[in-house]
């Protein structure tokens, strides 16, 4: 799906007229960040930076746009003039895609002439929170898995169509292997997978017949789903298969459970094909895995080769969205912040720098962008006056970063249930601008002193 | 976003290689049904209709898909000519959208030469499981608001952006009064409404002025964000302005409280606005509102007008997803279903009757389709030969559709937690095709009898 200018919330357009109104052009910083882990997570894997740029670049109301917001009735023509040639020109710093990053940090910070930052808000959170949103969700599943590979098998229930794409390149960006998505393998160069359903096997009369037709036609990729009427059953006719193609000089790629018990299942399954001499049929899973199943069944002793991952996944069930916010933090050179009730804002352009210890990660230092620390710099600056600092990064490339990041966090930091948080605090110079900003507005704004 | 044929599961495609690799095709009817519940519900909303419509008629291949599947190396090039040439050509029957149905009962059934009918199951699915998920979540927002308005604010946080746009036309249908979504308001005319946020007011340098420079901007359209710093303050403020606004003849409309202790700040600000005169300045409300927290602020008599709903309705976040499967039921005359544990399918052609008892949904039956049963018939054809039979519904008849049906829906069965299931039984035909399907099918796969 095409990012367009009105997808948007309305509040970002009469916002944008009352700054036009009164004069307001000046650069604002807006910075984007998550405010607490969801149930269960200690970290966040960035993701979706890449579509902000491409949006942001390609910004503009179109004739069409133009004309329906005229007939919206809300805004004054001289207003309207402006739009129409309003280009984001502003400059943005972001953590890489494929980094790991942590509650209250900037994720991504925009500073531009406000009324262009402001409209790109609601875009920007809803490209960002559903993609590292994903790709955490993802990254719990690989951790889970110890090596066992993952396919995204989300699509059909992802929510809308748009997700679905989003989801297989944010899940193979943590380290899935591959999709069943076949748009998706064409957009991004995914590798795409996927043989039979259920509706395959039944709609032959006899399930051995199915695994035939299925075996004749892709003999190089034969997967074959042996749940449909009793998983046992299932495998003793697909060794009768694997047989045939045997015979044929064809072998027999694996099986998949869909249903049942599976370490059990998995285990009379893998011992009915090495009894028939058929040690190398790979035992592919499915059927409402995430994190937490795919834990369970290998400590189960589940003996699973792959498994294909979706729903939970896809959606990131137990997570759905995350507590992301782009606030405004600083106006015309004046730091700003909001103060209401457990949702305060940090101040000021920033940085944030990471400290390791042992090559893993030790703590985090949130701090003013101008400030001099020994960390590494995590925010690069990948726009400026709204051009991209450079090409898109290939999906590899990202993948990569993650495999090696991921390294470097600690177990204790990825357990599924119950993590510890890595330290993050705030340099001192952002610790002194804070409090004095807070200060100031209490004494402002609420008369306090 | 359009929908495209190559957003579908890669296995779609190798069965539909395999049916054409062995001259199948025959008509296939697929079954789309919800098998269970998921957490405190016990109805669902039908929604989705009208784009499995116009996806299905608008099915086929272009020559940039067919490069990329050719691409792909897994396809013969007759199976890939005959893909080029495939068009939708079978018949469709749904149950209208804004109705409301229950667990195990078709919503959708799709009849039509298999391969065709097989290719369209993915994106079916995903067209129709987040758009009933959120309708439904929304009529559970809805029915805790006991009339007082809704409006959806969840773009920001959808799970993507057609997501986005899907969610703003499921609430609407399921009673919401409108959405802050600029691009839905312009597809679907839905009522866009939205004024100002945080960054707004910590953009100028007192609050007040943030509120003076709105005001002057949409005199007939301002709604205060008056928590920015401190509620109750920003009521002064608000109470300062409307004077102001009062001396020019205009009228503030209203305040948004978004954080704190709603139940007590509503109170309090109600109390200031009353006592300086100001009556009917409207009270909203905002920030993680769901059916639950609408509830229980109404329970501690919270006095609220209306509230914007946004990211936790959007995402149906306590059930982001729904056990929604699209399953052969019949292949060539045959009636078909699988086993697998937990997993069953009702076979056959089916058409659910519906009972009334003193004008509320009393039990429901599903029967094979050439079943002549009493009840009102809640599955109705669309398609007929891959053409619509009618033109698409408006939203508003589809909206006026839905009111009616929930007052339809006794309360017991509408409760936030552990509502009451509607009684949905087999009629006498399908029950006994049913069990005589099972029987063959056990007997031929699994040997017993």
């Amino acid at each position: 799906m095409k990012e367009t200018v009105l997808l948007t919330d309305q509040y970002e357009l009469t916002m944008a007229a009352a700054y036009f109104r009164h004069d307001m052009f000046s650069d604002a910083t807006f910075s984007l960040f998550i405010r607490k882990y969801p149930q269960d997570r200690a970290y966040f894997v960035s993701a979706g930076l890449e579509d902000v740029v491409a949006y942001l670049e390609s910004f503009r109301f179109d004739d069409e746009d133009m004309d329906h917001l005229e007939s919206m009735g809300l805004f004054d023509r001289d207003f309207l003039d402006y739009l129409a040639g309003l280009r984001f020109s502003g400059s943005v710093y972001g953590i890489p895609e494929g980094r790991v990053f942590f509650r209250d940090e900037p994720i991504l910070e925009v500073t531009a002439p406000i009324i262009g930052a402001q409209l790109a808000e609601t875009l920007i959170i809803n490209l960002v929170n559903l993609q590292v949103s994903v790709a955490t969700k993802a990254a719990r599943c690989v951790h889970a898995a110890r090596g066992r590979g993952l396919v995204d098998f989300s699509l059909r229930r992802t929510q809308g169509m748009d997700a679905g794409v989003k989801v297989a390149r944010s899940s193979y960006l943590a380290g899935f292997k591959g999709t069943s998505n076949v748009l998706a393998g064409k957009l991004y160069g995914i590798p795409v997978s996927g043989t039979m359903a259920h509706s395959f096997v039944t709609s032959f009369e006899e399930e051995t017949d199915a695994f035939r037709a299925f075996a004749e036609t892709f003999p190089e990729n034969t997967v074959l789903l042996i749940d449909t009427y009793d998983t046992v059953t299932g495998a003793r006719k697909a060794v009768e298969v694997a047989g045939e193609m045997a015979e044929k000089g064809e072998k027999l790629r694996g099986v998949r459970l869909d249903s049942g018990d599976m370490a059990q299942l998995s285990k009379e399954v893998r011992k009915i094909f090495r009894d028939a001499g058929f040690d190398d049929v790979s035992i592919f899973a499915s059927g409402g895995f995430d994190e937490f199943k795919i834990d369970r069944l290998l400590e189960e002793g589940g003996d699973i080769d792959a498994f294909g991952v979706g729903t939970k996944m896809g959606t990131s069930a137990d997570a759905p969205y995350t507590d992301m916010a782009y606030k405004l933090v600083q106006y015309d050179g004046r730091p700003v912040l909001k103060l209401s009730s457990g949702k305060k804002t940090l101040v000021g352009e920033k940085q944030v720098f990471r400290f390791y210890q042992k090559d893993k990660i030790h703590r985090d230092l949130i701090a003013l962008r101008d400030e001099r620390l020994e960390g590494e710099p995590l925010l690069k600056q990948v726009m400026k006056g709204g051009k991209r600092l450079q090409d898109p990064e290939s999906l590899e490339t990202i993948r990569q970063r993650f495999e090696k990041e991921f390294e470097k966090l600690d177990g204790k930091h990825k357990s599924l249930e119950g993590p510890e948080e890595v330290a993050v605090d705030l340099a001192p110079g952002l610790r002194e601008l804070q409090k004095k900003v807070v200060h100031e507005v209490k004494e402002k704004e609420l008369g306090e002193s």
